[in-house]
Protein backbone atom coordinates (compact mmCIF):
# COMPACT_ATOMS: atom_id res chain seq x y z
CA UNK A 1 0.00 0.00 0.00
CA UNK A 2 0.99 3.63 -0.66
CA UNK A 3 -0.09 6.37 1.62
CA UNK A 4 0.33 9.98 0.75
CA UNK A 5 0.52 11.43 3.89
CA UNK A 6 -0.35 15.16 2.94
CA UNK A 7 -3.74 17.48 2.31
CA UNK A 8 -5.47 17.70 -1.27
CA UNK A 9 -5.38 21.34 -0.40
CA UNK A 10 -1.88 21.68 -0.93
CA UNK A 11 -1.23 22.03 -5.10
CA UNK A 12 2.23 19.24 -4.25
CA UNK A 13 -0.42 17.00 -2.67
CA UNK A 14 -2.79 17.52 -5.99
CA UNK A 15 0.12 16.66 -8.13
CA UNK A 16 1.03 13.56 -6.63
CA UNK A 17 -3.02 12.25 -6.27
CA UNK A 18 -3.63 13.54 -10.05
CA UNK A 19 -0.50 11.77 -10.98
CA UNK A 20 -1.17 7.95 -9.06
CA UNK A 21 -4.48 8.27 -10.71
CA UNK A 22 -3.54 8.79 -14.16
CA UNK A 23 -0.70 6.40 -13.57
CA UNK A 24 -4.42 4.44 -12.95
CA UNK A 25 -4.23 3.45 -9.21
CA UNK A 26 -7.11 3.25 -6.81
CA UNK A 27 -7.84 5.78 -3.82
CA UNK A 28 -8.56 3.70 -1.12
CA UNK A 29 -7.21 0.29 -2.52
CA UNK A 30 -3.72 1.03 -3.99
CA UNK A 31 -3.24 4.27 -2.41
CA UNK A 32 -4.56 6.35 0.47
CA UNK A 33 -4.29 9.63 1.56
CA UNK A 34 -3.22 10.23 5.07
CA UNK A 35 -4.91 14.08 5.73
CA UNK A 36 -2.07 16.36 7.55
CA UNK A 37 -2.67 19.83 8.57
CA UNK A 38 0.19 22.75 8.13
CA UNK A 39 1.55 22.31 11.50
CA UNK A 40 2.08 19.12 11.53
CA UNK A 41 4.86 19.77 8.93
CA UNK A 42 7.22 21.92 11.25
CA UNK A 43 7.39 18.93 13.83
CA UNK A 44 10.73 17.04 14.42
CA UNK A 45 9.47 13.87 13.41
CA UNK A 46 8.01 15.51 10.46
CA UNK A 47 11.65 17.31 9.68
CA UNK A 48 13.34 14.18 10.18
CA UNK A 49 11.57 12.89 6.88
CA UNK A 50 11.54 16.25 4.97
CA UNK A 51 13.94 18.64 5.96
CA UNK A 52 12.44 21.46 4.33
CA UNK A 53 9.20 20.82 6.52
CA UNK A 54 6.95 20.82 3.73
CA UNK A 55 3.68 18.20 2.60
CA UNK A 56 3.27 15.69 0.90
CA UNK A 57 5.68 12.66 1.64
CA UNK A 58 4.83 8.99 0.28
CA UNK A 59 5.31 6.29 2.35
CA UNK A 60 5.63 2.58 0.63
CA UNK A 61 4.64 0.03 2.68
CA UNK A 62 5.77 -2.96 0.70
CA UNK A 63 9.13 -2.08 1.29
CA UNK A 64 9.15 0.59 4.45
CA UNK A 65 10.75 3.26 1.85
CA UNK A 66 9.48 7.21 1.98
CA UNK A 67 9.68 10.00 -0.43
CA UNK A 68 9.72 13.01 -0.45
CA UNK A 69 9.35 16.33 -3.27
CA UNK A 70 5.69 15.44 -4.72
CA UNK A 71 7.65 15.24 -8.74
CA UNK A 72 9.90 12.91 -7.46
CA UNK A 73 7.05 11.07 -5.75
CA UNK A 74 5.36 10.99 -8.65
CA UNK A 75 8.22 9.77 -11.16
CA UNK A 76 8.98 7.07 -8.31
CA UNK A 77 5.83 5.51 -8.52
CA UNK A 78 5.31 5.38 -12.48
CA UNK A 79 9.09 3.75 -12.40
CA UNK A 80 7.62 1.16 -10.07
CA UNK A 81 4.50 0.50 -12.01
CA UNK A 82 6.68 0.93 -15.63
CA UNK A 83 3.48 3.23 -16.40
CA UNK A 84 3.91 4.71 -19.87
CA UNK A 85 4.07 8.14 -18.00
CA UNK A 86 7.59 7.76 -17.79
CA UNK A 87 9.73 6.87 -20.73
CA UNK A 88 11.99 3.81 -20.01
CA UNK A 89 15.24 5.49 -18.42
CA UNK A 90 17.16 2.01 -19.85
CA UNK A 91 16.67 4.43 -22.92
CA UNK A 92 18.77 7.44 -22.36
CA UNK A 93 17.67 9.56 -25.16
CA UNK A 94 13.70 9.40 -25.02
CA UNK A 95 14.62 9.56 -21.12
CA UNK A 96 16.19 12.94 -21.36
CA UNK A 97 13.68 14.58 -23.53
CA UNK A 98 11.38 14.08 -20.87
CA UNK A 99 14.05 14.57 -18.43
CA UNK A 100 14.35 17.99 -19.78
CA UNK A 101 10.66 18.76 -20.43
CA UNK A 102 10.60 18.04 -16.27
CA UNK A 103 12.91 20.85 -15.75
CA UNK A 104 11.55 23.51 -18.04
CA UNK A 105 8.54 22.98 -15.71
CA UNK A 106 10.18 23.64 -12.74
CA UNK A 107 12.56 26.34 -14.47
CA UNK A 108 10.22 28.03 -16.65
CA UNK A 109 6.75 27.76 -15.15
CA UNK A 110 6.54 27.01 -11.65
CA UNK A 111 8.90 29.78 -10.03
CA UNK A 112 6.24 32.10 -11.84
CA UNK A 113 3.28 30.66 -10.93
CA UNK A 114 4.11 30.42 -6.97
CA UNK A 115 5.14 34.09 -7.17
CA UNK A 116 1.56 35.04 -8.84
CA UNK A 117 -0.13 32.44 -6.91
CA UNK A 118 1.34 33.97 -3.49
CA UNK A 119 0.62 37.62 -4.62
CA UNK A 120 -2.72 37.47 -6.68
CA UNK A 121 -4.16 34.46 -4.35
CA UNK A 122 -2.97 33.36 -1.22
CA UNK A 123 -2.12 36.65 0.53
CA UNK A 124 -5.58 38.55 -0.79
CA UNK A 125 -7.03 35.09 0.40
CA UNK A 126 -5.72 35.93 3.47
CA UNK A 127 -6.24 39.54 4.03
CA UNK A 128 -2.29 40.06 3.65
CA UNK A 129 -1.20 43.32 1.33
CA UNK A 130 0.56 42.14 -1.53
CA UNK A 131 2.71 43.60 -3.85
CA UNK A 132 1.24 44.70 -7.36
CA UNK A 133 4.33 44.97 -9.03
CA UNK A 134 5.41 41.85 -8.55
CA UNK A 135 2.09 40.63 -9.41
CA UNK A 136 2.93 42.17 -12.68
CA UNK A 137 6.14 41.59 -13.39
CA UNK A 138 5.67 37.60 -12.74
CA UNK A 139 2.73 37.14 -15.16
CA UNK A 140 4.76 39.60 -17.82
CA UNK A 141 7.84 37.13 -17.48
CA UNK A 142 5.58 34.09 -17.35
CA UNK A 143 3.89 35.21 -20.85
CA UNK A 144 7.51 35.70 -22.29
CA UNK A 145 8.04 31.73 -21.23
CA UNK A 146 4.33 30.93 -22.75
CA UNK A 147 5.87 32.05 -26.00
CA UNK A 148 8.69 29.01 -25.49
CA UNK A 149 5.96 26.69 -24.33
CA UNK A 150 4.11 27.99 -27.81
CA UNK A 151 7.24 26.67 -29.59
CA UNK A 152 7.92 23.48 -27.97
CA UNK A 153 4.03 22.75 -27.97
CA UNK A 154 3.91 23.50 -32.40
CA UNK A 155 6.35 20.81 -32.73
CA UNK A 156 4.92 17.86 -30.74
CA UNK A 157 1.78 16.86 -29.16
CA UNK A 158 3.00 17.06 -24.98
CA UNK A 159 5.82 18.95 -23.38
CA UNK A 160 8.09 15.67 -23.80
CA UNK A 161 7.09 14.72 -27.30
CA UNK A 162 3.90 13.00 -28.65
CA UNK A 163 3.14 11.19 -25.53
CA UNK A 164 1.67 12.12 -22.18
CA UNK A 165 4.08 12.25 -19.55
CA UNK A 166 3.83 13.13 -15.78
CA UNK A 167 5.88 16.35 -17.23
CA UNK A 168 2.40 17.67 -18.66
CA UNK A 169 0.72 16.74 -14.96
CA UNK A 170 2.88 18.75 -13.09
CA UNK A 171 1.65 21.75 -15.18
CA UNK A 172 -2.06 20.99 -13.90
CA UNK A 173 -2.54 22.27 -9.65
CA UNK A 174 -0.72 26.06 -10.14
CA UNK A 175 -2.46 26.00 -13.96
CA UNK A 176 -5.71 25.69 -12.42
CA UNK A 177 -5.05 28.68 -10.07
CA UNK A 178 -3.39 30.86 -12.93
CA UNK A 179 -7.14 30.69 -15.01
CA UNK A 180 -9.00 31.18 -11.93
CA UNK A 181 -7.16 34.28 -10.95
CA UNK A 182 -6.43 35.57 -14.69
CA UNK A 183 -2.33 35.06 -13.88
CA UNK A 184 -1.57 33.65 -17.29
CA UNK A 185 -4.01 34.70 -19.57
CA UNK A 186 -1.83 32.90 -22.46
CA UNK A 187 -3.13 29.49 -21.51
CA UNK A 188 -6.35 29.89 -22.51
CA UNK A 189 -7.12 33.01 -24.42
CA UNK A 190 -5.26 32.06 -27.44
CA UNK A 191 -2.31 34.56 -27.90
CA UNK A 192 -0.41 31.20 -28.00
CA UNK A 193 -2.77 28.37 -29.65
CA UNK A 194 -1.12 25.18 -29.57
CA UNK A 195 -0.44 25.94 -25.59
CA UNK A 196 -4.57 26.78 -25.29
CA UNK A 197 -4.71 23.48 -27.76
CA UNK A 198 -2.50 21.53 -24.87
CA UNK A 199 -4.09 23.06 -21.78
CA UNK A 200 -7.60 22.46 -22.87
CA UNK A 201 -6.71 18.92 -23.53
CA UNK A 202 -4.65 18.11 -20.20
CA UNK A 203 -6.64 20.31 -17.96
CA UNK A 204 -9.91 18.29 -18.71
CA UNK A 205 -8.49 14.91 -17.99
CA UNK A 206 -11.06 12.61 -15.71
CA UNK A 207 -7.99 12.27 -13.39
CA UNK A 208 -8.01 15.99 -12.61
CA UNK A 209 -11.68 16.50 -12.49
CA UNK A 210 -11.51 13.75 -9.83
CA UNK A 211 -8.92 15.74 -7.92
CA UNK A 212 -10.48 19.20 -8.44
CA UNK A 213 -13.30 17.47 -7.00
CA UNK A 214 -11.68 16.40 -3.83
CA UNK A 215 -9.79 19.36 -3.24
CA UNK A 216 -13.15 21.83 -4.21
CA UNK A 217 -15.26 19.77 -1.53
CA UNK A 218 -12.01 20.04 1.05
CA UNK A 219 -11.86 23.84 0.26
CA UNK A 220 -15.75 23.69 1.41
CA UNK A 221 -15.09 22.12 4.87
CA UNK A 222 -12.33 24.22 5.86
CA UNK A 223 -14.17 27.32 5.14
CA UNK A 224 -17.25 26.17 6.75
CA UNK A 225 -14.84 25.19 9.62
CA UNK A 226 -13.84 28.98 10.36
CA UNK A 227 -17.64 30.77 9.49
CA UNK A 228 -18.55 28.65 12.60
CA UNK B 1 31.61 13.08 -30.22
CA UNK B 2 29.93 14.92 -28.08
CA UNK B 3 29.68 18.54 -28.91
CA UNK B 4 28.67 21.38 -26.04
CA UNK B 5 27.14 24.34 -27.94
CA UNK B 6 27.70 27.06 -25.20
CA UNK B 7 29.82 29.48 -23.52
CA UNK B 8 32.16 29.02 -20.52
CA UNK B 9 31.06 32.20 -19.08
CA UNK B 10 27.33 30.98 -18.84
CA UNK B 11 26.80 29.17 -15.31
CA UNK B 12 24.41 26.58 -17.16
CA UNK B 13 27.68 25.45 -19.74
CA UNK B 14 29.47 25.95 -16.58
CA UNK B 15 27.05 23.07 -15.10
CA UNK B 16 27.38 20.89 -18.13
CA UNK B 17 30.89 20.88 -18.15
CA UNK B 18 31.22 19.81 -14.67
CA UNK B 19 29.76 17.05 -14.97
CA UNK B 20 30.91 15.62 -17.90
CA UNK B 21 34.53 16.20 -16.44
CA UNK B 22 33.25 14.49 -12.74
CA UNK B 23 31.92 11.76 -15.38
CA UNK B 24 35.88 10.61 -16.70
CA UNK B 25 35.37 12.91 -20.12
CA UNK B 26 38.34 14.62 -21.41
CA UNK B 27 37.50 18.06 -23.21
CA UNK B 28 38.94 18.15 -26.79
CA UNK B 29 38.76 14.40 -26.83
CA UNK B 30 35.37 12.90 -25.42
CA UNK B 31 33.42 16.56 -26.35
CA UNK B 32 34.15 19.30 -27.45
CA UNK B 33 32.79 22.48 -26.53
CA UNK B 34 31.79 25.71 -29.48
CA UNK B 35 31.61 28.58 -28.07
CA UNK B 36 29.06 30.51 -28.95
CA UNK B 37 27.63 34.33 -28.01
CA UNK B 38 24.46 35.58 -26.03
CA UNK B 39 23.04 37.18 -29.63
CA UNK B 40 23.14 33.49 -31.20
CA UNK B 41 20.60 32.34 -28.59
CA UNK B 42 17.98 34.21 -30.39
CA UNK B 43 18.49 33.19 -33.76
CA UNK B 44 15.26 31.27 -35.56
CA UNK B 45 18.02 28.00 -35.70
CA UNK B 46 18.42 28.19 -31.72
CA UNK B 47 15.13 28.82 -31.10
CA UNK B 48 14.36 25.89 -33.21
CA UNK B 49 16.60 23.72 -30.61
CA UNK B 50 15.93 25.44 -27.61
CA UNK B 51 12.41 27.14 -27.38
CA UNK B 52 14.06 28.84 -24.17
CA UNK B 53 16.17 31.36 -26.19
CA UNK B 54 19.44 30.16 -23.75
CA UNK B 55 22.78 28.20 -23.77
CA UNK B 56 23.75 25.36 -23.38
CA UNK B 57 22.97 22.35 -25.59
CA UNK B 58 24.17 19.16 -26.28
CA UNK B 59 24.47 17.35 -29.51
CA UNK B 60 25.53 14.43 -29.77
CA UNK B 61 26.91 13.19 -33.22
CA UNK B 62 26.74 9.35 -32.31
CA UNK B 63 23.22 9.51 -33.07
CA UNK B 64 22.32 13.05 -33.98
CA UNK B 65 20.37 13.87 -31.41
CA UNK B 66 20.27 17.10 -29.47
CA UNK B 67 19.56 17.91 -25.73
CA UNK B 68 18.61 20.82 -24.08
CA UNK B 69 18.73 22.10 -20.34
CA UNK B 70 21.64 21.76 -18.42
CA UNK B 71 20.83 19.24 -15.52
CA UNK B 72 19.05 17.05 -18.08
CA UNK B 73 21.86 16.71 -20.61
CA UNK B 74 24.29 15.92 -17.83
CA UNK B 75 22.08 13.01 -16.71
CA UNK B 76 21.85 11.98 -20.14
CA UNK B 77 25.71 11.89 -20.46
CA UNK B 78 25.85 10.00 -17.07
CA UNK B 79 23.37 7.76 -18.35
CA UNK B 80 24.92 7.10 -21.38
CA UNK B 81 28.72 6.44 -20.05
CA UNK B 82 26.85 4.54 -16.69
CA UNK B 83 28.36 7.00 -14.78
CA UNK B 84 27.30 6.60 -11.11
CA UNK B 85 27.17 10.21 -10.37
CA UNK B 86 23.37 9.15 -11.98
CA UNK B 87 22.29 5.97 -9.79
CA UNK B 88 20.80 3.08 -11.70
CA UNK B 89 17.33 4.16 -12.98
CA UNK B 90 16.07 0.46 -12.89
CA UNK B 91 16.53 0.69 -9.07
CA UNK B 92 13.26 3.08 -8.39
CA UNK B 93 14.07 3.33 -4.67
CA UNK B 94 17.96 4.74 -5.27
CA UNK B 95 16.70 6.38 -8.38
CA UNK B 96 14.12 8.28 -6.41
CA UNK B 97 15.94 9.61 -3.28
CA UNK B 98 18.83 11.26 -6.32
CA UNK B 99 15.36 12.54 -8.09
CA UNK B 100 14.70 13.94 -5.06
CA UNK B 101 17.66 15.59 -4.04
CA UNK B 102 17.70 17.40 -7.71
CA UNK B 103 14.54 18.59 -7.41
CA UNK B 104 15.75 20.23 -4.05
CA UNK B 105 18.22 21.88 -5.67
CA UNK B 106 16.04 23.72 -8.42
CA UNK B 107 13.26 24.39 -6.20
CA UNK B 108 15.05 25.08 -2.82
CA UNK B 109 18.33 26.54 -3.98
CA UNK B 110 18.41 27.54 -7.63
CA UNK B 111 15.87 30.20 -7.57
CA UNK B 112 17.16 31.94 -4.71
CA UNK B 113 20.64 31.67 -6.04
CA UNK B 114 19.47 33.47 -9.59
CA UNK B 115 17.73 36.24 -7.58
CA UNK B 116 20.87 36.76 -6.00
CA UNK B 117 23.11 36.34 -8.83
CA UNK B 118 20.73 38.97 -11.13
CA UNK B 119 20.70 41.51 -7.91
CA UNK B 120 23.81 41.28 -6.67
CA UNK B 121 26.15 40.45 -9.68
CA UNK B 122 24.53 41.22 -12.85
CA UNK B 123 22.91 44.10 -12.30
CA UNK B 124 26.05 46.56 -10.58
CA UNK B 125 28.22 44.80 -12.90
CA UNK B 126 26.70 45.91 -15.74
CA UNK B 127 25.85 49.30 -13.74
CA UNK B 128 22.04 48.84 -13.48
CA UNK B 129 20.67 50.12 -10.54
CA UNK B 130 19.50 46.72 -8.23
CA UNK B 131 16.71 46.40 -5.80
CA UNK B 132 18.36 45.83 -2.22
CA UNK B 133 15.06 45.25 -0.87
CA UNK B 134 14.88 42.07 -3.00
CA UNK B 135 18.57 40.93 -2.54
CA UNK B 136 18.10 40.97 1.20
CA UNK B 137 15.07 39.16 0.94
CA UNK B 138 16.06 36.49 -1.12
CA UNK B 139 19.37 36.26 1.04
CA UNK B 140 16.77 35.60 3.92
CA UNK B 141 14.88 32.56 2.31
CA UNK B 142 17.91 30.94 1.15
CA UNK B 143 19.39 31.11 4.73
CA UNK B 144 16.40 29.66 5.90
CA UNK B 145 16.41 26.78 3.06
CA UNK B 146 20.40 26.03 4.20
CA UNK B 147 19.03 25.22 7.30
CA UNK B 148 16.99 22.48 5.63
CA UNK B 149 19.85 21.51 3.44
CA UNK B 150 22.02 20.81 7.27
CA UNK B 151 19.24 18.74 8.34
CA UNK B 152 19.64 16.65 5.15
CA UNK B 153 23.40 16.70 5.00
CA UNK B 154 23.70 16.12 8.69
CA UNK B 155 22.44 12.21 7.68
CA UNK B 156 23.99 11.83 4.50
CA UNK B 157 27.63 12.86 3.04
CA UNK B 158 26.22 14.13 0.18
CA UNK B 159 22.69 15.49 -0.73
CA UNK B 160 21.31 12.39 -2.58
CA UNK B 161 23.03 9.95 0.18
CA UNK B 162 26.38 8.71 0.99
CA UNK B 163 27.72 8.85 -3.20
CA UNK B 164 28.70 12.05 -4.58
CA UNK B 165 26.17 12.35 -7.45
CA UNK B 166 25.45 15.27 -10.15
CA UNK B 167 22.81 17.03 -7.86
CA UNK B 168 25.73 17.70 -5.88
CA UNK B 169 27.51 19.25 -8.76
CA UNK B 170 24.71 21.18 -9.94
CA UNK B 171 25.03 23.41 -6.66
CA UNK B 172 28.64 24.99 -7.55
CA UNK B 173 28.75 27.03 -10.76
CA UNK B 174 25.65 29.36 -8.56
CA UNK B 175 27.39 28.33 -5.09
CA UNK B 176 30.66 29.95 -6.14
CA UNK B 177 29.11 33.21 -7.02
CA UNK B 178 27.10 33.45 -3.86
CA UNK B 179 30.56 32.73 -1.78
CA UNK B 180 32.48 35.93 -4.09
CA UNK B 181 29.12 38.37 -3.20
CA UNK B 182 28.40 37.02 0.53
CA UNK B 183 25.06 35.88 -0.71
CA UNK B 184 24.81 33.07 0.76
CA UNK B 185 27.27 32.97 4.31
CA UNK B 186 25.86 29.92 5.31
CA UNK B 187 27.61 28.07 2.96
CA UNK B 188 30.45 28.90 4.44
CA UNK B 189 31.06 30.30 7.78
CA UNK B 190 29.98 27.44 9.96
CA UNK B 191 26.20 28.40 11.19
CA UNK B 192 25.52 24.93 9.38
CA UNK B 193 28.04 23.01 10.12
CA UNK B 194 26.93 19.95 7.96
CA UNK B 195 26.48 22.51 5.18
CA UNK B 196 30.12 23.68 5.46
CA UNK B 197 31.40 20.51 5.49
CA UNK B 198 29.78 19.71 2.08
CA UNK B 199 30.66 22.47 0.32
CA UNK B 200 34.03 22.60 1.19
CA UNK B 201 34.14 19.45 -0.36
CA UNK B 202 32.28 19.48 -3.40
CA UNK B 203 34.10 23.24 -3.95
CA UNK B 204 37.31 21.62 -4.30
CA UNK B 205 36.89 18.92 -7.08
CA UNK B 206 39.62 19.14 -9.23
CA UNK B 207 36.37 18.87 -12.12
CA UNK B 208 35.86 22.39 -10.57
CA UNK B 209 38.80 23.80 -10.39
CA UNK B 210 39.59 23.44 -14.30
CA UNK B 211 36.29 24.56 -15.02
CA UNK B 212 36.82 27.64 -12.36
CA UNK B 213 40.30 28.20 -14.49
CA UNK B 214 38.86 27.74 -17.75
CA UNK B 215 35.91 30.44 -16.80
CA UNK B 216 38.48 32.72 -15.28
CA UNK B 217 40.43 32.95 -18.23
CA UNK B 218 37.12 33.63 -20.72
CA UNK B 219 36.18 36.19 -18.42
CA UNK B 220 39.63 37.92 -18.10
CA UNK B 221 39.52 37.90 -22.24
CA UNK B 222 36.31 39.90 -22.35
CA UNK B 223 37.41 42.17 -19.94
CA UNK B 224 40.43 43.14 -21.87
CA UNK B 225 38.11 43.00 -25.18
CA UNK B 226 35.56 45.67 -23.87
CA UNK B 227 38.49 48.14 -22.32
CA UNK B 228 40.04 48.06 -25.49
Amino acid sequence: MLILHGSIVSTCTQRVTLSLLQIGLVLDKDFKINTINLPDTKTPEWLDIHPFGVMPYLEDTENGQKFIESRSIAKYVALKYKSPLVPSPTDPVTFAKFDAACSIEQANFDPFVLSIFMEGWAKPMRSIPNDEKVLETQKAELHKKLEGYNLLLGKSRYVAGDQLTLADLYHIPYGIYMVEINGAPGLTDGTFPHVKRWWDEISALESWKTVKKMKDEAWAQLMAAQAK
